[in-house]
């Protein structure tokens, strides 16, 4: 019997957002309470609200937008790995400590960060986990395709582009905002379906994790 | 090797819309050519836009909202066939002489609809072949627990409360907008991944289908 988590954040106007992005606007504009024939809401969000993935034209020029990612690439086998880090950044250390098997592609880092989940209500937090720039190049030679993480950015919040740059020019597909908290670390078969939005720098995406 | 279809209509400002519901906006506020670190982008659209999501609620007050729907339902088995619309509506006699096998628990109809997404610039077409009330409650005493269909909607464009009705009572799923122009008639499995917006009456989704 499979087992089916989903790793994907309820989309809210409570759900905190990166700071200079748009707030969670979803708004029932049709009601049957009202007297419609039926329900009908719309949304207005930033691409890179709640479990989203990034595109390398987020960050790099002229590079592939959202809906022309390789969905052999966003589906498949995944590791989820627990990462202690410590000190402020994920570190290229911190990483050889995680047990990465050999032959990884798809790889979700848990951290500390997923107890911000239990706090939404405290809004964005600046001190989440993130990778430094030394540690994105350390999963490029790895031979990693696609990255997730369990806060808003692969990045550190105090210099973003770096980290962003070198993952993403090496074609990594990058998964932000994972919801973590129940799933242990292991092999998984993960499909990450981000919407397919035109010429776009990223999408919110359902992100669920099947173990067999 | 398995081959993954992506069901899914590129969201974009010309896709057509549901009279009444909102345009689709898709912003680009932050630019890397303008001096940005980084490109962003917003975007605002119905919930019932492109391939979509209709949750019970959409026409059943009180009833399950998307993000509750069971992802063991929206992924699984799913069987593409092909129907034959002899008058203006799909019939029971059309299902009939689909070819539905015994059994089916997911079912996409392909229908002429799919010739509409090769000419997107003629905007949104009434004339959209769907369930007459009767043919929905066909297909809920047949035990089908999803439906999917090639146009913006299971209902008729002239009446479309009641074929809604019939199946969202029965707590069917039912996806609208598919793109099923490249997918032939058969079994796949179905990864239907809805965005996991809080209480609200439907979803845009990215749908795909494998065959091993």
């Amino acid at each position: 019997m499979r087992e089916i988590f989903d790793a994907t954040l309820t989309i809210s106007p409570g759900l905190p957002t990166w700071p200079g992005d748009p707030k969670v606007v979803l708004e029932r504009f049709s009601r049957i309470e009202d007297g419609a024939d039926a329900n009908i809401s719309r949304m207005a969000i930033g691409v890179h609200t709640g479990t989203h993935v990034d595109a390398p034209y987020h960050f790099v020029e002229g590079a592939k937008t959202v809906e022309h990612l390789d969905l052999n690439l966003l589906t498949g086998h995944a590791q989820v790995v627990f990462v202690e880090v410590k000190g402020e950044d994920i570190e290229v250390s911190d990483l050889q400590q995680a047990g990465i098997p050999r032959g990884t592609d798809r790889l979700l880092l848990k951290t500390r960060n997923s107890g911000y989940w239990e706090r939404i209500e405290d809004g964005f937090q600046q001190d989440f986990a993130a990778l430094s720039p030394e540690a994105a190049q350390y999963l490029v030679d790895l031979g990693i395709q696609l990255v997730g993480i369990d806060y808003l950015s692969i990045a550190p919040f105090k210099e973003g582009k770096l980290t962003h740059q070198v993952l993403l020019r090496a074609g990594m597909v990058v998964i932000e905002g994972l919801d973590l908290r129940a799933v242990q670390p292991g092999r998984y078969e993960l499909y990450c379906l981000p919407l397919k939005l035109a010429e776009t720098d990223g999408a919110p995406a359902r992100v669920i994790l099947i173990r067999e």
